[in-house]
């Protein structure tokens, strides 16, 4: 049986078709454009590789609650063209299989948790800090819903001091994670664009107490057996390490677990599906979908 | 069937006799002495009652991983006299019966969602603010353990500038939750009783502001389908709806869900089975002890 898998993301579109053991058969990538042209282009290639079930990780937010009407519809995106667009029920009446749908970050999480870097874990955060920050969660080894999904990104923060941006420059929230800590803020505040920043700049010493201020609200909160970070910005691996040794110097030896207090190299940790996370995550979403 | 329910305190231990519908037979409060006197006195309680089953919900922080040789053990407590005291044990041990064990507040929140405010929610927070501030968390109708569980009275805030002790007085963290927003840090900002102060004391606007943060981050991180917030600081009942408003305004209009965005009189919500919300989750822990 062939399974497809759509990583649905705000600039490209990523699709693997994949057999029931997880082996990627094939994948294909197209940039993200109006619904018009994107989804025929899609919903060609699926049916061309007749596949059998689909899963779908998309960006958001989205519409995840199962007796809403507008299940399964991208909804306040600033992506006019997407808002409101129901994706998953135009893409399941076109190809006549059973789908499963779920945010993108949610998707990598559930993939993180059962194949990755987080294996063996019931419990589990996957973040990704790019152009936004975002986050999936598993508990009891299922992708956390609720009112509507996580959005991590935009966890209040506590602004450092000498921080010349503390506000952050989030259009909704002073302060908050995605506003002070996502990519374009690192450019934002050094004035120029952060890939082109030295690995001693300033900049990452922030950046790596603010992913650790994200670390410690999220064990605080859900008590996590493994936090998963990556995107761009951790390109940079040597954040990993200062936002490990942050972590453990802000929870103050509050929380007397080992995990943390002396193996925190293997509870704060890179991705090992990078970067297509998402997309096996979207296959596990397909193979389950009935 | 006489099931019993130990909500164990800090302060007091409340001993519960239900019967399998959850109708409260008899109870008894027995202040919290250390375990060489108290429990004696319990395992007699319980004994002469004859109960077949037990479910506790207790003050920690405990050890709730099911492998742990510790499972069931009060942890790292300031109250000397029960740290490292394996209290699951000894009780199941003392009456031979089925027993079930979480924290207080797990427990409090499982009561509420099935029973109370919460009722019909399968992913919700109770949060009682007091002498500290604890937090019990359902996903999926369950309560969240993961690597130990949930401490959202330690969770990091942004202090408002205009406090005059924004570094709160926690003495593991600066400006967490429970430092800055307990009903001590109150009185010690105040520098008076916090229950002597008037109800348009400043003091209440920067409460009700700490709150709201700890409810964004909530949103933000959990999705809760409500959010259930008691404890003796919430006797001042006016709070509540100041609450809802300031965690509204530090949204920013930028979750939009009508149950938020219209309804929020009803997600930030008082608990119903207050004061006896912990008591009533251990009878359901019993319940459910095999």
């Amino acid at each position: 049986m062939k399974i497809g898998a759509l990583e649905a993301g705000g600039t490209k579109m990523v699709m693997g078709i994949f057999d029931e053991e997880g082996h990627l058969l094939e994948d294909k990538r197209i940039p993200t454009r109006p619904p018009a042209e994107t989804i025929p282009e899609m919903i060609g290639f699926f049916q061309e590789k007749g596949i059998e079930k689909l899963g779908i990780g998309t960006f958001g937010p989205v519409d995840l609650r199962p007796d809403s009407p507008d299940f399964g519809t991208i909804t306040a995106t600033p992506k006019l063209d997407w808002r409101n667009y129901p994706l998953y029920t135009v893409l399941r009446e076109a190809l006549s299989v059973p789908c499963t749908f779920d945010t993108d970050v949610n998707a990598a999480a559930l993939a993180e948790c059962r194949l990755g870097a987080a294996r063996g874990c019931e419990n589990a955060v996957y973040v990704t800090v790019g152009t936004g920050i975002g986050a999936g969660i598993c508990v009891g080894g299922k992708p956390v819903h609720g009112l509507m999904h996580p959005e991590v990104g935009h966890m209040l923060l506590k602004p450092n001091p000498r921080d010349p941006m503390p506000q952050g420059f989030c259009p909704y929230h002073e302060s908050c994670l995605e506003g002070l800590a996502s990519g374009p803020a690192i450019s934002k505040r050094a004035g120029r664009d952060a890939g082109n920043l030295p690995d001693d700049d300033p900049a990452f010493t922030l950046e790596a107490e603010y992913l650790a201020q994200m670390c410690v609200n999220l064990i605080m909160v859900l008590s996590p057996e493994k936090i998963v970070i990556g995107g761009g910005v951790l390109e940079r691996e040597f954040l990993l390490d200062r936002i490990r040794k942050e972590t453990v110097r802000l929870l103050g030896g509050y929380i007397q677990a080992p995990e943390i207090t002396a193996r925190v190299d293997s509870y704060i940790v890179l991705p090992e599906l990078y970067p297509i996370s998402g997309l096996i995550g979207a296959w596990l979403l397909g193979r389950d979908a009935q």
